[in-house]
């Protein structure tokens, strides 16, 4: 049987999880409510976004909670100050997430992405959602080398980003200026989301090992070479 | 004379009120490079975040030595959480302050920003490093007063961040596609960065009162009212 101290420890993971599952499921609806010019999707995502918060809140007196009466060291420390911080990296992800359905909302009844971009921001949105849900199973499995892989898969993203700026710089652009800084703008909420799902990754890394993801990376490329 | 426990306290507060004067000076900087296409100065702020990044980390670390050493309750457990939380926001305002510098090193010798915009980035720029420099004098003053002030000042931002898309959706808009990409890029590193700076003067609010800053300002608009 767990004693209370680390039934309370598993909450705030519960809860990290709960957090990284909404917003991967809210950047994927947003994702098709701004590709579909779906509003009542793009209302449901904007509205939802105050689950994630209310988690947050929850989760942070819960925190303060367990360190004032269980006053914790070590390890037991680190996670806590950890889970703090990933909960800041996920309550920002639900936001952009939101970002991505506000937008969908402003152009409603038309869509801020022009048709030939659409395989491209659906690429990134998918590409984000499966992130977030990497990052909800690094949490949970505390495996590092699946949260060393997302590094890797944030390069894509990374591409991706590339790639819209590439068609925004595109002489044949002929979308205007208003779709432009709309893009521009998406690209950077998704590679953003992106970043945090990485990052709650990173922090899992150095919780299990004690060292920086980067500094491990670099060990297995030295390996490899 | 003060324990060690409280000198501890106090060393934190003191590297955030110098992350937030670091963070101040580049953003400033960064404006500067940016306007006058300064590449010298470009790579001089983009260097100097890595020290932001360094009291972050020394921050985090004397914390949780603190938190497992002195195991603080109440109010200062609180400080000491919040603390983590502040300097998060700051080392996200240096990143943006490097942000706006890599662009100036991008577009140089070019400057990203068309004559016609200089007044406002100018003004977003000066605003972000005021704004800053008020959160720092939150976190040595606790001034609850003058916290409440940024977020008013905020919506100055708010104003100059819409004037910038007012000036990209105008169809006299002349300077292409990539500026137009370069200027709403830099328009959310500064709205971004001065949210950071609310932040943080938001989270001493909290400390200070107990309440959310929103809150209060509800408050005292009932009052008003």
């Amino acid at each position: 049987m767990r004693d209370a101290y680390h039934e309370e420890l598993d909450s705030i993971g519960d809860d990290l999880v709960e957090m990284a599952r909404l917003v991967g499921s809210a950047i994927g609806r947003a994702t098709t409510a701004i590709l579909d010019a779906d509003l009542k999707l793009a209302e449901n995502v904007i509205a939802g976004d105050e689950k994630v918060d209310t988690l947050q809140h929850e989760l942070e007196a819960k925190a303060i909670t367990l360190l004032a009466r269980q006053q914790p060291v070590a390890t037991d420390l680190r996670i806590v100050v950890t889970s703090l911080r990933m909960s800041a990296d996920l309550e920002r992800s639900g936001d952009l997430a939101q970002h991505v359905a506000k937008l969908a909302r402003l152009r409603f009844p038309n869509t801020a992405v022009p048709r030939d971009l659409h395989s491209t921001i659906l690429e990134m949105g998918q590409l984000a959602q499966r992130l977030m849900a990497k990052a909800a199973e690094v949490i949970i499995t505390k495996d590092v080398d699946l949260a060393l892989q997302l590094e890797q898969d944030d390069d894509a993203m990374d591409l991706y980003h590339r790639s819209l700026f590439q068609h925004l710089m595109d002489d044949r652009w002929k979308h205007g200026i208003e779709t432009a800084v709309d893009v521009t703008l998406l690209g950077r909420y998704y590679e953003r989301f992106a970043d945090h799902a990485v990052s709650v990754a990173k922090r899992v890394v150095y919780l299990v090992t004690g060292e920086h993801a980067d500094e491990l990376a670099a060990e297995s490329s030295d390996e490899g070479a």
